[in-house]
């Protein structure tokens, strides 16, 4: 068993990391819901902000990595404790991805010609609002170690899926008709394929989540 | 410092744990060449196989991960120990997202319609082969701990970089002369930026090589 003032030590450790954790969330969180204000309005300079911003996600992840490292050579934790640390790692890993999606559809941003003619832009704001609650209540269930919301967020992929699927098939039939839009349709085939890897790495938080409260990783999920 | 026989049981774990990288690496580097083939010559049983077999990748991903923690559990490893834990978690992690990468591939395989007339397919079996190699050569990399090779497959990145813009540009002429193959053409942009992914993934490994082996990452390469 540790000592008091090394569980008290370790205790802080958990709550800075969880805290860089929480600040990585609220930052990729923005960098979706401005990357698509950018893809809709074609306002560059927010679009050229966010991709700036990303940088700050790569350094906090890179801090969470050596703060990570540091508890386990300090504290060696055991249990509960090691698979705080663990998610901690992974869950940074995998936000700082989400922020790596946002960046790749804020750079499609200027791509988009004619814009205020173009439907189917109309079709991913929705799509995207989806992924960004996913990504939010994950995280909620991460701060709070809830595993029931992590389950829930995770059920919650399928919609953004079969988003995805219907975004997909009516992203085809548009080029087929507008051939002289296909460019700009096919930069928003990339920001539907995005928006659904964001589902999918809200899905991998929570599987996480999970197996951080729990220790095992939920298996009788369909998806 | 740990006792010789502590010391010796740490060994073999690490041993064990570098057995199932190079393992996951070998199913992975095998996934992409059979996606690429099952896509090119339409061999849906061998689509059917590949993604079958990816399930082996994520049980795989589960055993270093939990082996991992029982490592850092048991043995409390410090410094250049720790960091060769950190490493194999991180990269069983990276390698279980190339096989996704080539399972996506190989599901778009019987969704390529007239493939023996469709010109585009021409176009990805080189730049296929380019990420499969930097697979290769970095897990090579890293069962030497060689931070040389690591940065040379690191900066080969940009190549297929290269490849994919090209390619996109492309396709999207191709879709624009023949609107009656956009829905296989759609699909071959999704297969490119795969691969274009594939090569960041790579690209990932090496920076974990570097950091296993030196203690930093590399920061002064051009991406």
């Amino acid at each position: 068993m540790m000592a008091e003032h090394t569980v008290k030590a370790f205790d802080e450790d958990i709550t800075r990391l969880r805290g860089l954790i929480a600040e990585m969330g609220g930052l990729a969180e923005l960098a979706v819901q401005q990357a698509m204000q950018a893809l809709v309005t074609g306002d560059e300079a927010l679009a050229a902000e966010v991709v700036a911003r990303d940088k700050k996600l790569d350094a906090l992840e890179m801090e969470v990595d050596a703060m990570a490292v540091r508890v386990l050579a300090l504290r060696a934790p055991m249990a509960d404790d090691l698979r705080e640390i663990i998610a901690a790692l992974k869950i940074a890993s995998v936000i700082e991805r989400i922020g790596d999606y946002a960046k790749n559809i804020a750079k499609r941003a200027p791509n988009i010609e004619g814009r205020n003619r173009f439907e189917p832009l109309t079709l991913l704001p929705a799509m995207a609002e989806l992924g960004a609650e996913m990504v939010h209540d994950v995280l909620t269930a991460y701060a709070a170690r809830d595993p029931i919301t992590a389950r829930e967020v995770i059920e919650r992929d399928r919609k953004v899926d079969a988003f995805y699927d219907s975004i997909f098939r009516n992203l085809v039939s548009y080029m087929v008709e507008n051939p002289a839009t296909i460019s700009s349709a096919a930069e928003l085939l990339f920001v539907a394929r995005n928006l659904e890897r964001i589902g999918d790495q809200a899905t991998n938080v929570g599987e996480v989540v999970h197996f951080m409260v729990l220790g095992t990783y939920p298996t009788d999920i369909e998806r």
